[in-house]
């Protein structure tokens, strides 16, 4: 007589045609994120994984896979190319890891919308939307790696989110397709407000199949570095540029002394002790951008044309959002990072503020952007040098108090993270149409606690 | 013996292959514009009149004609199709109305820019541009008639500047070639501010012979009307539809009761007593723009696809901004209008206090737009059931008292019309640099009188 057969044992008896992990370094790698960034995150969750992990190729091996799982009510954790950085894709409670990398392709492009597979990487639905012209709307920084279904789980918004607000502004998404979990997964399309009742939950309510996106118009994007002696001119320019509404851009980001002393790679670009602000506008701009430079006493010391950039295969959209901090992190390991959003109108005072109490310990990295309702804004990427997880309470309450909402990345609890809240009912409602079981990723929303694997 | 042969002969004389018109009914109609709008410009300027009209076909006719008048010191009154409406196609003094729209070649189209002659048509440059992708930023909706060079000189912004701010933005116009004044004319390239020290001033202080634009991407506009049975209603869905940074537009106006009731050749698409809201949205923004109309609870009663625009020819672009005041005034030749800015931030409130006190006699016309700080705001072409010169004044009043800016387009002295205030010392160098001998259409800047001719 054979030893008793564990349910995951049994999945995958069930299942043998599917592309099974099972080597404990790749299930641990597979079970993780960038949730390092957090040295919270980091001692929560740096011993979790997954039981096993699955990379499907196809609608059916997703379905036959989610349908064995909820018949033996088996935890399922979804994840794309694991970018995130909140640790939602690390399961609390074992079960599969359910990889949609392997689940990839382009459905179509027309008319400026595009439709794809989940684990699409984005960089691979822009090399397919740009002989029509068009480009992503807000794309995040790791768009070379990142999957469609990760952005759309899992993201916010990103470079070009200074046009179009955050992904889940309406008109961004215009659809999904979605599976419910169940032992007979239900497929379903969802579109505009209903789709994005799906969005920024991190698969824990859903796990979506397809997602189709509005495009913006690609243009030829001049990628440069300014640089300033001055916190308050180098920040002054930065929201002129943002403002400006005859130069078209797609990114600006400020970062304040010493934060481009940690982008090691630019650094011929970039003198010590500088405030710098990066940006892309349209080439037309360019006149336009070196006047706005010149009123501002600043220094254009990075000029890339589109051209030069396609051919260098490198682009500063690379070093913006939260690429800035994983560069950063890599040479300082002490170093940490905050989200946080400013206050229309007062983002220039607010960040003064926090740079006059806090200059040193947090070092001002601010991206510009519009919110849900069109106004300009900033959001920070703050980086933090790290001492203790109580003086990084603190560091958030002195934000919190002056109005500087955190969007805190220290949690994995999803209502934690999207700024402390409950979910809306029409959001609990998904969860409870497309997951009856609580099986996806349980223990990250805290009204569906853990249950036994 | 002869007759003694006055100053104009003599120029005839002296430029016999220029193409010159002197019978007097098209003389008398080359020297006004749009001006009738107003009864205090109708009333001032509808006896006065060119000597003559000349329309050159080339740069050096344009050169030869000016170095002449020069040494006669004879007026030149620059005009494009005419399509203003604050009578500076006028001459106060007589002499010479030059028409350039014998001057319409394109330059050339690249990289989204554009150049051209400025007595082009704007609809012939967009008939060049679009097979590039692109069209034009920021249009009057005059674009079939009006020249770019008219634009430039008298035009604010218009259609696009919901994106790209008034046309004086910077980046949106990248350079000119303007000509001087004098016995021997000189050609300069002005680029970027120093170009835009010509805008906006009717050919007071120049001779614009080239404009270089930058252009934005053409998209597929969906043009529709929405009706609502209330004012304020009416005015939130247009103001959320503004905002909405996932939704792309080109145009969102909105029209009080009884407003549309003067549209008349849209009255099948508009109930009588109804408030509209008029926009141009790209093709993939029509689900979220039904999700908001629905929000809004409105109806769309009319809607139109690019294609299906493009076949019939005719375009709700053509029912805004200033042409929603010609359709009125055709209808009822009682009415008179107003140029209003809103404040950012405010404007819903100022529009709703302007309508509480002078509903019945001022009717408002409000369009979307961003200002040249980037901030979203309205400007209103309000109609006004003009009474006296008097009630007039009052009306213009009031709005000042409570913060709204008028632009009074009752007056053809250009520092009164620009807000009342004196125009800065750089445009003055301007004007003493590129017309030194103050021919350029005398009296219509407050510090250059008219001389004699």
């Amino acid at each position: 007589m054979n030893a008793p057969v564990s349910a995951i044992e049994q999945l995958q008896l069930e299942l043998p045609d599917l592309d099974w992990i099972n080597d404990p370094g790749r299930v641990a790698r597979l079970s993780q994120d960038f949730a390092w960034f957090s040295p919270v995150l980091k001692r929560q969750l740096e011993d979790k994984r997954a039981d096993t992990v699955v990379r499907p190729r196809t609608e059916d091996e997703i379905r036959r896979l989610v349908g064995a799982c909820a018949r033996r009510k088996l935890p399922i954790t979804i994840r794309g190319s694991g970018t995130g950085n909140y640790g939602q894709t690390t399961p609390l409670a074992g079960g599969v890891v359910l990889d949609m990398t392997g689940y990839n392709a382009m459905c179509w492009v027309r008319g400026g919308t595009a439709r794809a597979q989940a684990g699409i990487r984005l960089g691979d639905i822009e090399k397919a939307t740009r002989p029509t012209g068009h480009e992503f709307r807000c794309i995040p920084s790791t768009f070379r790696s990142a999957t469609l279904g990760g952005l759309f789980g899992g993201g916010f918004g990103g470079v070009g989110s200074i046009n179009y607000g955050p992904l889940g502004a309406p008109g961004n998404v215009l659809g999904i397709r979605a599976m419910t979990i169940e032992p007979e997964p239900q497929i379903v399309e969802l579109r505009g407000a209903e789709a994005l009742r799906m969005h920024h939950l991190w698969g824990t309510n859903g796990l979506v199949l397809e997602v189709e996106v509005a495009l913006a118009p690609a243009r030829p994007w001049l990628e440069t570095l300014v640089t300033f002696e001055r916190f308050d001119t180098a920040l002054a320019f930065a929201d002129a540029l943002a403002r400006a509404p005859g130069i078209d851009k797609r990114e600006v980001a400020f970062f304040g002394s010493p934060v481009p002393d940690h982008l090691g790679q630019l650094a011929e670009y970039l003198p010590k002790g500088c405030h710098a602000v990066l940006s892309l506008v349209d080439a037309p701009a360019e006149d336009a951008l070196k006047d706005l430079v010149a009123a501002h006493g600043g220094t254009v010391t990075y000029r890339r044309d589109a051209a030069e950039v396609a051919k260098s295969n490198r682009t500063l959209m690379e070093f913006t959002w939260n690429h800035t901090t994983l560069h950063a992190l890599r040479i300082d390991k002490s170093l940490t990072y905050l989200q946080s959003s400013f206050t229309p109108g007062q983002y220039i005072q607010q960040i003064t503020e926090m740079e006059a109490l806090l200059a040193g310990e947090v070092m001002m990295h601010a991206e510009f952007l519009r919110n849900m309702d069109g106004l300009l804004t900033c959001s920070a990427l703050q980086l933090v040098r790290f001492t203790t997880e109580e003086r990084l309470n603190e560091i958030i309450a002195i934000h919190r108090e002056r109005g500087v909402r955190i969007n805190n990345p220290h949690t994995f609890i999803v209502e934690d993270g999207k700024a402390g809240g409950a979910l809306p009912p029409e959001i609990l409602a998904v969860k409870h149409r497309f997951d009856p079981l609580g099986l996806l990723n349980p223990g990250k929303l805290r009204d569906w606690p853990v249950r036994p694997a």
